[in-house]
């Protein structure tokens, strides 16, 4: 692999160059891609050129860069997500429909959650999750759904702490996380009051893969902090799951490999 | 920019490796990917190495290689496309709840229709669309939407030929095409009997980028091929688009630049 002066290679270059955009920073100058990446405007100028010149940027008639419809295609259409929300997608919309606020589908990757896709109501109540964003796995209803169900390496990672706190209900210690974790086991749902913010509760279910003792995803809703709203989302999400689970099973039966990393 | 031997950059050797992988290639070996890209076997294996460390690649345990989580997480949610795709998304559902086939939303990219998103029915009639799939111009419902609005030079372009034909009904020259886009323009919509598949017809609507003279993405629908089902579907994705547009505006009030590239 060719290397610049560094010893960085051109390739760990353009990670840190295509991971300074963001949903919030989808239009970045040069500069603040060198700001943003560490690298100098000099090197950031000469990868954006060759990045845009394949597609995988995209330049604007303001001095603006961002990503490509290139970039997006080519990740998109060999996703390692697309299968699983393929047979997601059509048991997402009929929950939507039946609960009407946010419905969203999440993969562990790391220590976190990563949504793989979401729907959304207008007036809909305060959710922070977007599609391709992440959330801390303690902090999040599907990330404990998730944890509950992950390698103990990764349990015993996240109990290490630190312990992102977004209010007061938050989970802050690691005998906490362990009661709610059995619990989420034992119940196969979990639902958690303002623990993201104090007018929504996050409600999550595992989403099993077929044939293997492993949970492929977390299947999540946020509904007002009402009473008795959440629970009657939970036998809507728990029969949403099982049929994500069915249409994976039919959609490849002979299916070996896991369905994400 | 470090180059290797032959004077090709290492990014344009990783488009190559990315571009080795699609719909119907999720899985590869190295070999393949050598094979796909032609790259040299040992080239190929040390790229997908360093691509994996970055984890813009993924190995699985049986020798295959995959788009890692992280490309698709760089790639969405800082997409030029995830602005148009949230606007779209709501009102998709309901046309898709209406409508009950595939519904699917697409962009002008150089002379092909780019799918973004594809919403689709068990049962439903045959559709070759996938997301990140595209689809020629000339053949396609939400193709020949876009081409009709397009920059004169892409119109010359395409109708320079060659003419891709899937069926006896397909367009297959400069004037019957010329024809249908001037009817596209009048109409303010588009049906395809046949042009694809004999037992499918698309339809399509232009969807506005508001407060621009422009299209920014065509809405379509896959509805068997049937005497007065096309027609009935018309008003529905009309008045989907009209929302879309609306959404839109709301969305960016202030927005001052295109939607894609």
């Amino acid at each position: 692999m060719a290397r610049v002066a560094t010893g960085e290679s051109v390739i760990a270059r353009v990670v840190r160059v295509l991971d300074a955009f963001g949903p919030d920073e989808r239009v970045l100058r040069v500069s603040e891609i060198a700001a943003r990446s560490g690298l100098h405007v000099a090197t950031a100028s000469r990868l954006v050129a060759e990045l845009v010149a394949h597609g995988l940027l995209a330049r604007d008639d303001h001095g603006g860069v961002r990503v490509g419809l290139r970039m997006w295609e080519l990740s998109s259409r060999a996703s390692p997500t697309a299968f699983l929300r393929d047979a997601a997608m059509p048991v997402l919309e009929e929950v939507h429909a039946a609960v009407g606020q946010h419905v969203q589908l999440g993969v562990l990757d790391g220590t976190e959650v990563l949504f793989l896709e979401r729907l959304t109501a207008p007036g809909a109540v305060v959710n922070y999750t977007r599609i391709a964003g992440r959330l801390s796995l303690v902090a999040s209803s599907s990330g404990l759904v998730l944890l509950a169900h992950a390698p103990a390496r990764v349990r015993d990672a996240v109990a290490a702490g630190p312990f992102e706190r977004f209010t007061a209900a938050s989970i802050d210690s690691a005998e906490r996380l362990r009661r709610v974790l059995a619990d989420v086991r034992r119940d196969g749902h979990v639902i958690c009051p303002g623990y993201i913010h104090p007018d929504a509760t996050g409600v999550a279910v595992p989403v099993w893969d077929p044939g293997r003792q492993v949970v492929a995803a977390a299947l999540g809703a946020v509904v007002p902090n009402t009473a008795g709203v959440s629970a009657s989302v939970v036998p809507v999400l728990s029969a949403a799951a099982r049929g994500i689970t069915r249409r994976l099973a039919s959609a490849d039966p002979g299916r070996t490999r896991p369905l994400t990393d």
